[in-house]
């Protein structure tokens, strides 16, 4: 049975026992993860059958991808043609995505599809797609790899002069050197006080020595992406930054001794959040731990202080802890790690400074 | 007044017309079109105030863009704090967003904010912003000079083996060199048959003499986009290229003739599908003709069969024929233009070829 059968199937149990005869797919990365289709569109999934609604546009995709799917070509809309296949279904409790279905949409889907009654559902798919299978982890494996081999280029090209944005456009042209398909995100790329910034975009601001350089990028490779943070300085590093990394550094090394299945992820966020607020930095790491990393770069698990989710083995997450002080800078350092059965294995390899 | 206020007004009245209170703005994208806000965040706008919420890390953005609005920096969740400042304002009906809100967001806000009645709207904001003011128009006129300058950088550099992804790499940065801020979506670059497809994506593959290229682009400035597409040939044009080229350019031609303000948008699409029709390549035009852009490259007025848009002066548009052969290639030729009392003034100036 491929991957997208058995996703299927343990989709349709769920159902079944929340008393739906179907599920409909609005979500396109959960689509992608259920069918492994690529283009645009939705899909149902019931017991009987797989559907997916398309356009012609997506033909080729639909041929190559969908030969176990019953694949619709919509006219009109993708909602129209869903609530006809609806009608023919016969289904009468239908589950829905209600984080991917604008009010809008769920509204023309309900009188477009009459009798059938739309269940709201949450994160159901997002969830199973937290723990990855082998495949997947071969394929984040080998992003992490080009993003380790395009950051090492890069990291190679810190001259003074250079601006934010060149060596983002760099980190795309070594990611794609490196094999990967893309960049998952458009890569941060921050240069002194910029790298307090949570959200820093690359700007046309240009290096100059002893400027702290923090990197943040991805690749994609077949369509799942890695996710990695190093800051260094250009220059010599002077005591304050070494202060600070180490700190990081104590805290992601903390985090990572306590990751592994069976873990409350809010925990493993107290005890990085508890190194640095035993330091002089208390208060300065302004954002979560960590997060999933698959089909998206952020996804299930979370690691944060309000999070629920327990870690287990296959999930794949980011162990980015920082310290932010708006007017001298930031350092963050973020590893790609699996968890295992024994704990966690780092996915990005990149070394850290020895300070 | 500041534009931004000015539109804000403009809502006011519309709501005011439409028995709502007040107005919930959940698209990122119309808040910082009523207010410059560029972070992430949600609004509530009412004849007495103008409200933000963000979260911290747009504490800097808030400062400087949000003086005459009040603004909330959020705790838990932007939704919970939208639902408390509703509370303390007291209004019953409140207009929201139908097309922004997610259904489980939609449940979500209920909830919280306990006596407001919700009412659904649709494209309230979008419509206005379908129409530019002299400042919008400047920067879209910016960014329409640095993608011909991108584009006329990169056709010179069409060398047997270059790949559709260097090219595309090659846009960005030139668009940076021109004084653009970024792309305004991933370049699309493709050769061959690649061409033909409506939705490709730049690959690994390299240049071969003869091949068709083309190049699908923006640029943006102050946030604001362009678009356009050029096809060439890498080498001497043949007979059926120079045919197809001529077809589409007619149809882009006869189009742009009948541009202008009062002008119905299906009509304009009608008259370039009519030439192609008429061609050997009837049917071959797979797509709408074009879209308005601003502040994203895809919004209204819709240049498209089923249309009921009417142009109006101040719209910027796409003018895109094109035809599309699977097995041999596609040419598509696309305009920016801005409508104008008198017609349509193109903002983009690449030449096209003479054949």
């Amino acid at each position: 049975m491929t991957s997208y059968k058995s996703r299927r199937a343990g989709l349709v149990e769920w159902a079944g026992e929340n008393n739906l005869e179907a599920f409909i797919i609005t979500s396109e990365v959960n689509l992608r993860y259920l069918t492994g289709f690529t283009g645009e569109g939705l899909g149902a999934i019931s017991a009987d059958q797989a559907m997916v609604v398309t356009d012609r546009r997506y033909e080729v995709e639909a041929a190559g991808q969908l030969s176990d799917c019953e694949v619709l070509f919509a006219e009109e809309g993708y909602l129209q043609e869903l609530a006809l296949y609806l009608g023919k279904l016969g289904k009468s409790r239908v589950g829905f995505e209600s984080r991917h279905l604008t009010y809008a949409s769920f509204q023309k889907l309900g009188e477009l599809a009459g009798d059938v009654e739309l269940v709201p559902t949450e994160q159901v798919i997002e969830k199973c797609r937290a723990v990855k299978d082998e495949r997947e982890i071969t394929a984040i494996r080998q992003a992490a790899e080009a993003i380790d081999q395009a950051l090492q280029a890069v990291l190679g090209e810190l001259v003074v002069g250079v601006s934010e944005r060149e060596l983002a456009l760099r980190l795309r042209e070594e990611v794609m050197q490196a094999g990967g398909d893309d960049v998952s995100f458009d890569p941060v790329v921050a240069f002194a006080e910029h790298s307090a910034a949570a959200h820093a975009v690359a700007s046309a601001r240009e290096l100059a020595p002893g400027d702290i350089v923090l990197i943040d990028a991805g690749a994609k490779v077949e369509d799942y992406c890695s996710d990695m943070t190093r800051t260094v300085i250009a220059g010599e590093p002077d005591e304050k930054f070494a202060e600070v990394y180490q700190i990081v550094r104590g805290a992601q090394q903390a985090a990572m001794a306590a990751i592994g299945p069976g873990v409350q992820a809010a925990e493993v966020d107290a005890i990085a959040r508890e190194v640095i607020d035993a330091s002089p930095y208390r208060g300065r790491f302004g954002h979560s731990l960590g997060h999933g990393v698959g089909l998206e770069v952020h996804e299930l698990p979370r690691l944060g202080k309000r999070s629920e989710d327990v870690l287990a083995a296959g999930q794949v997450v980011t162990n980015e802890p920082g310290i932010y002080l708006s007017d001298w800078g930031g350092v963050r350092l973020e590893e790609l790690l699996v968890i295992t059965e024994g704990g966690a294995e780092p996915l990005t390899k990149t070394p850290y400074l020895e300070l």
